[in-house]
């Protein structure tokens, strides 16, 4: 099985001169999903949480809604097969479930020339089953700010490298669910919100999502895929991510530091404390 | 033309209490790339230096060499078509170029449950042109340290949004060629090594690459199909990223922070002042 960090010999340079020494690495791997034995997506992962993230990626893929779609997850080769990587995952639907797999996204092919932030945003709507507009889940300011702070002490367990980008996932009242670490943000939010499938947690209404790093487009379009209705990130938002998190009623937080922070959207969800 | 900041209005909330202000954004939108009509590819990134990123694309992709590869490139719809969004490049190839357009890379579909970092490594050793092992550049620290520093105030004058990744071209002596943000960090990365496509500055021999955040495998593969032979990173590298470094001879910098810097790979390149 994959490790989640590695020892490397690095030369290190300060100004009190030049150390060799062993330093941590976050380990990046391939991860290949196949559906049915055919391969559908190969991603740059942090191995361990496998079968997390492939839940967490076919339901932000809009493939499958709860554990119950996916009938068989396993390694390819099995768990004893000789040579065997543990980096190649097949998933079996459940008889009936039959999702349409479209490797490009609709909002690709749909005009000549005017592909726009407008045509990816329908695209979200189109294929979302979980919308968080409705969800009345409030969260003060207090418990907010405390988050990014037990994501990080949780963080520092597994992470000596520096490199792992995190995802928690938390109730309002600060507690936090899962935690999951991997190189790529988009596979540590993949892992916590694939985590809340295989508990059988989805849609996660009543919750609050924090991500490390910066809110792209992509992690508000699998945040409002997992009908998560509150998302908080350490650092910025992009234009597209505060588009979206409008228009599905999501909840943006962003700059979440120390007692601060920006209210992108959504701003009734956050109270006085 | 699109814009590489939006202004939003955000509510901000801190110990001193509650305000409504306007707010930076990184603006994110869609970028399809064709070639000869034909999507390969879409991207989310920060409108802007989009010929750039093109070619800095295609580069890394192995699909061209030069600017000579590349016949036409225009918006779809040309330069004042109704309603373009700006958001549509299509490639025309000079004669005779005829690139493998694969749109699974070649180590997704080698062996049976074999996928592994050493495939993804062997793939790109079958795809570069420019290998950067026989480059004699030297750097010194000082030169390094001071890079960081150079491309965040040349950053500082567009990015107000904290939302941005930043690429920076050097001379060894720490002269800065070209900057390029984003708000991906791989597209910062096509963007500059696109600019020196244009300038027919490629293969990028005795350069430095800097990048603002951390290097994952894909930053060191896009570095090495670039022939460049120093990349630094101002945080954490991959494993994957040291062993593709390791094994392409690029020397690769990572914490490079203030007057430190840890080097993973390649060392013999860096000397002191």
């Amino acid at each position: 099985m994959g490790r989640i960090t590695v020892r490397r010999p690095v030369v290190r340079v300060s100004e009190h001169g030049t150390t060799r020494r062993p330093d941590s690495l976050a380990v990046e791997e391939p991860l290949e999903i196949r559906i049915g034995g055919t391969s559908l997506s190969v991603t740059m992962r942090t191995p361990g949480h496998d079968f997390d993230l492939v839940h967490g990626f076919l339901l932000t893929e809009s493939l499958v809604d709860s554990r119950e779609d996916v009938a068989e997850l396993q390694y390819c080769g099995g768990d004893a097969g000789d040579g065997n990587t543990y980096n190649v995952l097949d998933v079996v639907f459940a008889a009936g479930v039959r999702p349409v797999i479209d490797r490009h996204r609709n909002f690709l092919t749909t005009s000549a020339c005017g592909v726009c932030g407008k045509a990816a945003l329908d695209d979200v709507f189109t294929r979302t089953r979980h919308s968080p507009a409705d969800d009345p889940v409030e969260v003060t300011t207090e418990a907010l700010a405390a988050m990014p702070t037990t994501l990080r002490a949780a963080q520092r367990a597994f992470d000596a490298t520096g490199g792992l980008h995190a995802a928690g996932l938390f109730r309002p009242d600060g507690t936090m669910l899962a935690v999951r670490e991997d190189v790529g943000r988009h596979n540590a939010v993949d892992k916590v919100l694939g985590w809340a499938v295989r508990e059988g947690r989805t849609p996660l209404r009543e919750t609050v999502l924090i991500v490390s790093g910066r809110a792209s487009f992509e992690l508000v379009q699998k945040s409002v895929m997992a009908g998560v209705p509150v998302l908080g990130a350490v650092s910025a938002p992009s234009s597209l991510a505060v588009d979206l998190a409008e228009r599905s009623g999501t909840t943006l937080v962003g700059f979440l530091r120390g007692h601060s922070m920006n209210i992108y959207a959504g701003e009734k969800r956050v109270t006085a404390p």
